[in-house]
């Protein structure tokens, strides 16, 4: 098995330590908090100088993790070509285009697919993982024209390892997905609870579950909120640009006839398709991995798909069947 | 004790009912459901025609709980008055000012303060509801200058005896209060889950936590949602006029400068302050139930304070320590 080097060892950084430790592949991590580095030295994991970490990733041919903050992607992707410059590579960032567009042009030779689990942010650093964190979720992989199969397989292999779902998508297609089902709802949560604050402590006083639900998120870290929604600027713009449509019409439909028959409608049949999901048959696909399938892949993707087992030439796809 | 007469065994009405009869009270009920009303026959409740639930209620001089949809309430009032003009009377819809004009016009002489408790909306009938649904929940009970101190005695004391803590109020505070907490974010849920559905089916494969909390209540019942927000209005135009102001320049600001800090701050400072209320330290102070109680109780509800007990003369008011 492959061995994995994880750059960044906070809550998701350092459950991929964990989980890839757990699945019986050796790993090892680098942070800039000591105290993180600490925490998972008194774990019982390696972490190590980021020097050293990366030399060992190039000695061993591991897979390198990026799992730092977006705005430091670029800083350690100048260390690694320093030191293994064409290294099996992937990350775990929550925007996709622009950490591609930084890996084309600080790290051409590597074998890069990059990845997004969809876990949790409302709590951070080593303490708050765990190796379980991923058990189930969905790990978007993306898979452009020009991405090597090969490191699609690395970058999707570590994500099945870790007992989640390989979504395969493009980069442009996950920005833009996410912006609706992850950003938008950071903005959403953050707009409602300063929306309710501003009716006084009365509001809050009389604030039941759907003002609790609703704005659960917006007790998530502001620094990390930030990176991550700001950093998807132009897919998270048409994703409020939508809502604000929705929201406008609903405005519109309350002043003028009094009715929200049509957001209610659609909101409703929107959430039961979400809940559907999670119930739903699931046929299976086999897709071979050759010149065909990142264009397959992404299809699949596409239409709910996940990749739930890998041989080295073959892909197993499950799809929902249509509701 | 004084027995407790509920007209609608839904959720919060069939809740109502069991909680006043583990408490000790007298109690029937009515509905025009015959499958709530067979349901609650069936757990050992008297569910009666209403013609007989409401004589009944004059012959004890019982409290009549109204706990239908907003749209049945006016042809409830017409048979209370026709049975118990002068009733002991309190109701539990989510909206406030509708209903005070209802049963001023209706019923001049019944002895009245509206109530609301702040309790679930996702599920709905008599099987959905508990003795225990009001454990702990703010329960807003009316107090305007003209209400009765003694109606209003009434009705707190039913939440009180449901569990609940009685948070005073007028029924415009109220009303203002909800559209924010209650009936915006039921808004927000539904076009959240619209706008992610719209990503199609790998928005809704790759969803995960900050989507399913943001768009539960969107699983809601649509005639229930639509009874509550369609008869809070104005209120609710003026939460989203606010929520389009907030997203509005959320979108300016990261269109023009690429940030989201004041969006994501004050968001952040608002979801601090709900988390804060839970665990604050509170002073009790005692409200005597004389002329100038009305004030004083609305004050108290507007600063956050809670009735958790009710004497004869007093009121014993719980308030948060300002944060």
């Amino acid at each position: 098995m492959r061995a994995v080097c994880v750059i960044g060892l906070g809550l998701i950084g350092g459950s991929v330590l964990r989980a890839a430790s757990a699945a019986g592949r050796p790993a090892w991590g680098s942070t800039k908090s000591e105290a993180d580095a600490d925490a998972a030295r008194a774990d019982g994991f390696e972490a190590l100088e980021i020097d050293e970490a990366l030399s060992r990733a190039a000695a061993e041919d591991a897979l390198i993790v990026l799992a730092t903050p977006v705005t430091a992607v670029r800083g350690v992707l100048r260390k690694i070509a320093e030191h293994a410059p064409d290294a099996w590579l992937t990350d775990v960032v929550s925007v996709k285009d622009p950490v591609d567009a930084e890996v084309r042009s600080v790290l051409p030779e590597a074998r890069y697919a990059g990845g997004h689990p969809m876990a949790g942010l409302s709590s951070s650093g080593w303490e708050a993982g765990s190796a379980e964190l991923f058990r189930g979720a969905a790990w978007a992989v993306t898979i452009e024209e020009d991405t090597s199969l090969e490191a699609w397989r690395e970058a999707a292999q570590l994500a099945l390892d870790c007992g989640a779902q390989v979504v395969p998508t493009s980069a442009a297609a996950h920005d833009s997905a996410v912006a609706r089902i992850s950003h938008l709802p950071h903005v959403f949560a953050a707009v409602l609870a300063a929306v309710g604050a501003d009716g006084g402590p009365l509001s809050l006083s009389l604030a039941a579950g759907s003002f609790r639900d609703g704005t659960r998120v917006a007790g998530s870290s502001p620094e990390l909120v930030r990176a991550m929604t700001e950093g998807n600027r132009s897919a998270l713009l048409d994703a409020v640009d939508d809502a604000l449509g929705r929201l406008g019409a609903a405005r519109g439909s309350l002043a003028s006839t009094g009715g929200l028959k049509s957001t209610v409608d659609s909101g409703y049949a929107a959430r039961r398709s979400l809940e559907a999901l999670a119930t739903t048959t699931r046929t299976t696909t086999t897709v071979r991995l050759d010149g065909n399938a990142p264009e397959r892949l992404r299809e699949l993707g596409d239409l709910g798909g996940r990749v739930v087992a890998l041989t080295p030439d073959t892909a197993q796809v499950e799809l929902p069947t249509p509701s």
